[in-house]
């Protein structure tokens, strides 16, 4: 199995050739990291990461995450060496170039074998976290047969510095996830200068303090490297194998210094290096007996997807394995039968309680959620139906507790999601959405479904004030590209929307729920599934049309009341219920121009209520409506007094639509 | 100095007692917290924290943050009790009512006493941090006559399992900050349950991995505590002091359970627990006895600060120390001659670049300013004049490696803009202030002068691609309240920015700013200054007005370019560069109708040009005007060939014009 030194540097040296040569020619790139981490890399891919190149979504692949995604030559040239169709030379040869695949940060919806976008620090490693918790919650359910997988991580010391690393760390331990493997590229050098300007951490001490097994290499020694790694392996804990590695190594004069990280090495100092490490290939060539080791080495994956297709091709579960794990619903999932129940006995609760009160007919007709909450399990309503929890000692459970760490549940999610076979969702306050933003926005960059469940949306939670009321949140969330943002306005629309996120499997979705109670607004029968085109007319206008009302979740019944008392004046007012504005702005023109008229504001004026900033809204009022919102932070008091004290009453909106008329 | 144990029990009972009413008179609130930390809370006011209950602004005293801001009622009893003015009896008994400024989570802007705004979990700690880093580093500039106070935080188990927890240790350990200690409310509870639900951390090991020296009490114990906070105070690191409490204690049914942590005990738990802790004083009564063991408590903050106000009386420094502390600029501050340098001599230059030109005349000129990059030092350029760092060794230094922790910098400006005598800023990418967006939130509510330099702002940052190419930052920054977000076009906006940053003494700012180079677009002498008013007319139009072209930063040079192609063609176009909506929505309606005059757009063509989300811009253009934009992530090449494939360049942008105007 072990194969002779000599080649094996070799191989590990293609890997600095193509990391140099094509930061080189994009005159861009990170040669650092991958020249340093070459050789813990060749022995991991070679000897121990179970994949098959031929067949790259094979669902019980070894998972490989490269946490510090800046150094993604490192896993380009992983792919391409291995046989993989994507990156082909070309590609490399195009790195950081519009149109590769090879861009500068790996890009999970670019080439196969990259199993998540990364760049932004710390949160690779996290969202192995949560792939290694599906593979744990998918073995319980289908057993080693079909799911029986580790989860590898290469990260650098900026992911572990990253506040996301503490979270992340702190379940992978508490979770006792064994087959996640953390690479830590132990090079001592950050972008500013060595790791003693900004930390003094003794790292290995602090994961073992967290319940994670520690490990150290020569991460230029191959038989060090293999001892680390069946020590981690053979561990039930989770493991952080430290690889004291050189940054750059190979480059004679400027190895060992941050000079290597992030800018090219230079020609001088690239032809340097080739003498250095014997390497006379001319520059994105690779020596006939150094691409042969190097397909040679996934035999042994091709051997175990062979065998595991076998197992598979008779497994009881199989179909059921297989629509999950392709992202399908059961054909027999709907959620119709308890709308139309809704519908015909009108319930007055908060929508997050509508949202519990809909998980439990989902968390019932599926197996496949996963929900969760940042320790606010009983405010965020999130635990439904007849699930359990998830916990190192019961990996069948479909509730994780995930502590005070928003950040680390929303990129687990990723991670969950990105694995497949699971569907996560995990609550916490709207507002904290700003602690997980970063990883919001890489679930909608990574096409991901996530659905949070972010409740208590505005200043309607009342007396927890400014620092938990969302104001700008909403609008700042509908402006990330791909993500569905919905905020329904009782419990048949929190179910409409509940049904629209779990069918979008290449987008995330963000529910903002509220805290208070609300009125039930759909009590037609006729109209189940209204939510699905981002808004439609709630309220017709009786009287002649003046006013157009477009109003979301908590405003929706403020937005009725209104109505009603502008049509007692004989003004004539529909309502527009604005679910999802993603979602309506998808919609063709006709029906579009049908709900919003393209007309003289002088003839119809169109006004938005939201408990929220104004910002954006003129999009939906045009500049002459009229924008009912919150442009200031809130305050501490009971709910109804702020909505009083910041205007949110039919009494001091309806005054304001009058004045516009009139004026 | 020890009080009879018996009358100390009292003195926190009255806390016990206050917390307990004020909750249940509120329907709503965190007894458990306050209750279970009483007695630490006690000792810790009463024998170590040096304050002056008379003159809450002291500049000396020590810094008391509650971390674990959703205890309030712990600091409003503390307030109240020590004999501050504020808060009131009768505001205790409004506690979380509109008005009082016992909000539902400490406010630093509705009470003294109050260092900083908590609730968001760990922050408070982070915040700390700056506040540390501020008084080690004035200490070296006035010395320990006028400087020389301690940092305390309250923490609960969620401020230590939030990210920016690690991040913000990590700081304080590796900068030795021995003044700060850290009193953890080891209670082993969360919301959602006990803490086993979700951690199996070994805190202290983990603080201890991290350079702190870490000391565990009994939180019930009068002499364990004192004995443990003589250690902590004794100890040349940052100390955790674990106290071990019961959450709620007193309460007899319900303390040690999560039941106590978020909402009233009720009635009969109350009137159970005022037996048990034997407390007959009416609600919102305290015993005489105990209110002048209280008051008797201050007399040694009383003596210290008058020793303190006669050192500073006769003290060199004492103007220069009394104007950094109340945050103002020295009156011969001016980058006006170096702002008329760059008009007499054009440069292209990256607006990074030129933020670094500016903070050499900057840096030079004011000794306050305390710098610092989360890692991209060269990227940012944010070192600059003759400043150096600030390390364990040397608390001279201005500049701080804040390492790859974004969180944990922005907590510690904040920090240190609260703290006062220093101007905090510090840099990452543009797009990672989705990393620490919950603590620029927080630097708005604050209040706080807080400089980010975000660079990096745009597609124009190139080949690392969509994962750091903001798309929708810019315009999700501007919705939140109370913050500046600067995005200036050349070096003279950048150097104008800088200044209205600095003078800026209650808002923070946002400088977005570009990577790539860019043409000087202010050559007139006349205007020094112009940016002050959020945006002005960079160019008038020739032929008649058909066109306002409105662009910011690294788009307004193409705005004058399409703009020069339009008067080519025979159409008007003025050129407003739009360096900050917010300051423009504050000027007078005068000159916001002369800038953008609100005529019929088939009269005047609004167009806006940014190189990020076209959301929000309907504002400024008007619903029928033209927005040019991205609506999408991304990707990575050289920036020429983004900005090509993304529509801007003029060749783009003029036909869409012309279509418009011939529409």
């Amino acid at each position: 199995m072990s194969l002779d030194t000599a080649r094996m540097v070799q191989m590990a040296n293609a890997i600095r050739a193509l990391s140099m040569d094509a930061v080189q020619a994009a005159n861009s790139g990170h040669p650092g990291m991958p020249m340093g981490m070459a050789d813990v890399a060749t022995v991991l891919w070679r000897e121990y990461l179970k994949h098959d190149p031929a067949a790259p979504g094979w669902a019980d692949r070894d998972r490989f995450v490269l946490s510090a995604g800046h150094g993604s030559m490192l896993i380009y040239s992983l792919l391409h060496l291995s046989g993989y169709a994507h990156p082909t030379m070309n590609d490399i040869r195009n790195f950081r170039q519009l149109g590769s695949p090879c861009a500068g940060h790996p890009e999970n919806f670019l080439l196969d074998g990259v199993e998540c976008t990364t760049g932004p620090l710390g949160q690779g490693l996290a969202m192995a976290v949560g792939m290694a918790i599906a593979e744990r919650h998918l073995n319980t359910v289908y057993g080693d047969e079909l799911v029986d997988h580790r989860t590898w991580v290469v990260a650098g010391d900026g992911c572990l510095m990253e506040g996301i690393n503490h979270e992340a760390i702190g379940l992978a331990g508490h979770l006792k996830l064994g087959r996640m493997n953390v690479l830590w590229d132990d090079n001592h050098i950050t972008i500013d200068g060595g790791t003693e300007l900004s930390t003094s951490e003794n790292i290995k001490a602090r994961y073992e303090a967290t319940g994670w097994h520690v490990v150290s290499c020569d991460g230029h020694d191959f038989d060090d490297i293999r001892k680390a790694l069946d020590e981690a392996v053979a561990s039930d804990r989770p493991s952080l194998i430290a690889c004291r590695t050189v940054i750059g190594k190979g480059a004679p004069n400027k190895q060992g210094t941050s000079a290597t990280h992030g800018a090219p090495l230079g020609d001088d100092e690239i032809a340097a290096a080739r003498e250095l490490i014997g390497w006379e290939a001319e520059p994105f060539e690779i020596p006939e007996q150094v691409r042969s080791d190097w397909r040679d080495s996934a035999e042994n994956g091709l051997r175990a997807h062979r065998d595991w297709q076998n197992r598979l091709s008779d497994h009881g579960q199989r179909q059921d394995f297989e629509r999950r794990m392709a992202g399908d619903l059961p054909e027999t999932f709907s959620l119709d039968d308890y709308i139309r129940s809704l519908i015909e006995e009108p319930q007055k609760v908060a929508t997050r309680k509508a949202s519990e009160m809909a998980l439990a007919q989902i968390n019932g007709q599926l197996d496949e959620t996963i929900g969760g909450s940042a320790d606010l399990t009983g405010s965020n309503n999130t635990k439904a139906g007849n699930i359990t929890a998830f916990t190192a000692d019961d990996y069948a459970g479909r509730y994780i507790y995930y502590g005070i760490r928003e950040f680390g549940m929303a990129s687990a999610m990723n991670g969950m999601a990105l694995h497949g076979g699971v569907i996560p969702y995990g609550g916490t306050f709207l507002v904290f959405t700003d602690y997980c933003r970063a990883a919001i926005r890489l679930s909608a960059l990574q096409e991901a479904r996530v659905i949070y469940v972010m409740t208590h949306d505005s200043i309607g939670l009342g007396e927890d004030g400014p620092t938990h009321q969302p104001i700008e949140h909403v609008q700042s969330l509908r402006m990330i590209p791909n993500l569905l943002v919905m905020r329904p306005a009782d419990a048949v629309e929190t179910a409409e929307c509940w049904d629209i996120a779990l069918r979008e499997q290449d987008r995330p979705t963000v529910l903002a729920l509220s805290r208070q109670n609300l009125p039930q607004v759909r009590t037609d029968s006729g109209g189940v599934g209204m939510s699905s085109k981002g808004a439609y007319r709630l309220k017709q206008a009786s009287e002649q049309r003046r006013v157009i009302l477009i109003a979301t979740g908590s405003e929706v019944h403020l937005a009725l009341e209104c109505a009603q008392r502008l049509e007692e004046d004989g003004i004539g007012a529909d309502v527009v219920s604005m679910v999802c504005t993603q979602l309506f702005d998808e919609q063709d023109e006709g029906y579009r121009q049908e709900l919003l008229p393209d007309v003289d504001p002088d003839e119809i004026l169109r006004v938005s209520i939201e408990a929220g900033t104004t910002f954006g809204w003129d999009r939906y009022t045009m500049t002459n409506g009229l924008r009912i919102g919150i442009d200031r932070f809130g305050a501490s008091a009971p709910a109804g007094d702020l909505f009083e004290k910041f205007g949110f009453t039919a009494d001091a909106i309806v005054p304001q639509i009058i004045n516009k008329l009139n004026g």
